[in-house]
């Protein structure tokens, strides 16, 4: 079967492509002393979580219970959740897991703690990281005295190893947190093994931006217009690239392609980079200027060669993460040639 | 079980507010004279849609066609693909689908007519009616002339049974197009049984609006924040809730829950209604400003009261279909009672 000759919208993973952006971001970290532990939410598939361990990744990062989950069924068993996992459910799904491969959580509150504590009375060792707020205003304590505390109460627990601290992003914020935090946690002797950082846009620069001793990055692997508009790729080094076809050309100004939110997501890019929902390789003119659920609206009004009805366009999207969790499958060809259709198996997993 | 102790993030969906919704909205159209043919895209699920045509709904309408074999094989006989269909596997697909149920489609090219034409060969009639565009720049012929053609081209083929009209939304432009449109077609022999407008939004002023007799709607069975903020329906009227947990309060002024676009979708409000990515019941003057894909950012400096960590939020989401979409099962509750989960059958189907 040829590539040309799948249905669209269909995502196509390049492995070849792939396997070199595996292998540099290893050899990057390999390099700086740091552990890889990439973060799974890119691809969701456990054959390329393998592939990253068997390059030198020390286990992987998830993001949801339901996520490692798939993972640990697939033969991966060395797991970060660096997410606050709260009440007895999840307590009892992170025993279960921690019953079956090696677990490590991220807390930021006593309630998320609790979890862990809770989890760790079935007998299994569940390693902690408290997470702190480096800026992206989203989960983590946002003082070294709530990191204290925490950290303390971790140490106390029998069941529970505190293993260190997390964030994300990595930046100068991470840096500034780390030079307060680790004195007064020493100071204690909560020596803490793991400094783990993350995020693929600034990855190649994480060395300079703060000591940290653990690499959690995710996008690396396939790459996406985010990672080219912020310098960290080339459009040559994006892996997954959305097959489409131009379905109508109402107007002369005008294509519509056969792919929208439910294909795409509606991730737009940060401000200050350029518009619209991808990057349509060969049409570098032309603008996906909306999206509704199925629809892809195209401004060609830049564009001398423009794409009749029935042509098919491959799109580099500006996220991808969110394209692998709207598919159920991705075609996957290597040297151009099509190897097969693989199932995202930790696609929707958000329990 | 109780819909408390439900893992989050879940949708849950009221049968009793989505039987009101059907109602209200069958008996709009009988007392206009409106074939109503429901938009599956919003719920996704054959035992809705069959419901909907219990209640006299005149069919159903489908984007893809891979939605249209979910309902074929769910027992729905009538369908309306409302979308170009573009190249052979298309038409293969239509054909056989055209083999087992009554089959409508839409073309604005002649390119998607040559769909129809080379899936009727198989020998099955399939209903074609032209479409429009009604300022949606989207899909659909800008000029009455290419409707004309397009009408001439599907009548002169058989198989193909020249059917009408469509576009979406239904507007003043609706009215326009039609006015021009419906004596040229006349004169010509071309009678359009079919005129078929679309958006829940406006449905309930159709009559007003444009000469459609046909009604495709699909958010009014669930509604949503912006079905509330158009004013087409309340708070009350939103059948389907996304039930989140508070996972961190890292400040005073900011919760983060269980949820973020892989749960909602990154849809936004319009311009000029208020922001935010959803509605959370009980506490209106939380704002949810940001999402990743699984954290949801609650800016709660405008709230008196305020969720604590572990608490459980009802949210209403900006635009509801794309939450069915990202979900395998909603739960279902009457009058409170959890009902079980229901499999969303149609998900995902984009070819």
């Amino acid at each position: 079967m040829d590539i040309a000759s799948l249905e669209t919208p269909v995502p196509v993973v390049d492995l070849g492509i792939a396997e070199a952006n595996m292998a540099r971001m290893q050899a990057y970290a390999d390099a700086h002393g740091l552990a890889l532990r990439p973060h799974i939410k890119t691809h969701k598939l456990p054959g390329l979580a393998r592939r990253q361990v068997e390059l030198g990744a020390r286990g992987i990062t998830c993001q949801k219970l339901g996520e490692a989950e798939v993972m640990a069924d697939g033969g991966l068993d060395d797991i970060f959740i660096s997410y606050p996992l709260i009440g007895e459910a999840k307590a009892e799904r992170l025993a279960a897991l921690a019953a079956r491969v090696k677990m490590r959580v991220a807390v930021d509150s006593p309630a998320a703690l609790a979890t862990a504590i809770r989890a760790a009375r079935h007998g299994h060792v569940i390693g902690v990281v408290v997470e702190f707020d480096s800026g992206a205003k989203r989960t983590g304590v946002t003082s070294v005295d709530a990191a204290l505390d925490l950290a303390r109460a971790i140490k106390a627990q029998p069941g529970l190893r505190f293993d260190g601290l997390m964030t994300y992003p990595t930046t100068a914020a991470t840096a500034a947190f780390l030079a307060e935090a680790l004195p007064r946690l020493r100071a204690e002797g909560l020596e803490p093994a793991v400094l783990s950082g993350g995020g693929s846009p600034q990855a190649a620069k994480t060395h300079e931006l703060a000591p940290v001793n653990e690499l959690r990055v995710g996008t690396y692997i396939y790459n996406d217009r985010m990672m080219v508009a912020a310098g960290a790729a080339t459009w040559e080094d994006c892996a997954l690239t959305l097959h489409v076809t131009v379905i109508s050309r109402p107007e002369p100004d005008r294509a519509i392609i056969d792919a929208g939110t439910k294909s795409f997501a509606a991730d737009i890019m940060p401000a200050g980079l350029q518009e619209g929902y991808g990057h349509i390789l060969g049409y570098p003119e032309a603008r996906i200027d909306r999206l509704s659920e199925e629809h892809g609206m195209v401004d060609l009004s830049a564009c001398a060669r423009r794409p009749e009805v029935g042509e098919r366009l491959r799109v580099v999207p500006n996220h991808v993460c969110p394209v692998s969790n709207l598919h159920d499958r991705v075609a996957v060809i290597r040297d151009g040639a099509f190897q097969g259709f693989v199932e995202v198996a930790a696609r929707g997993r958000t329990l």
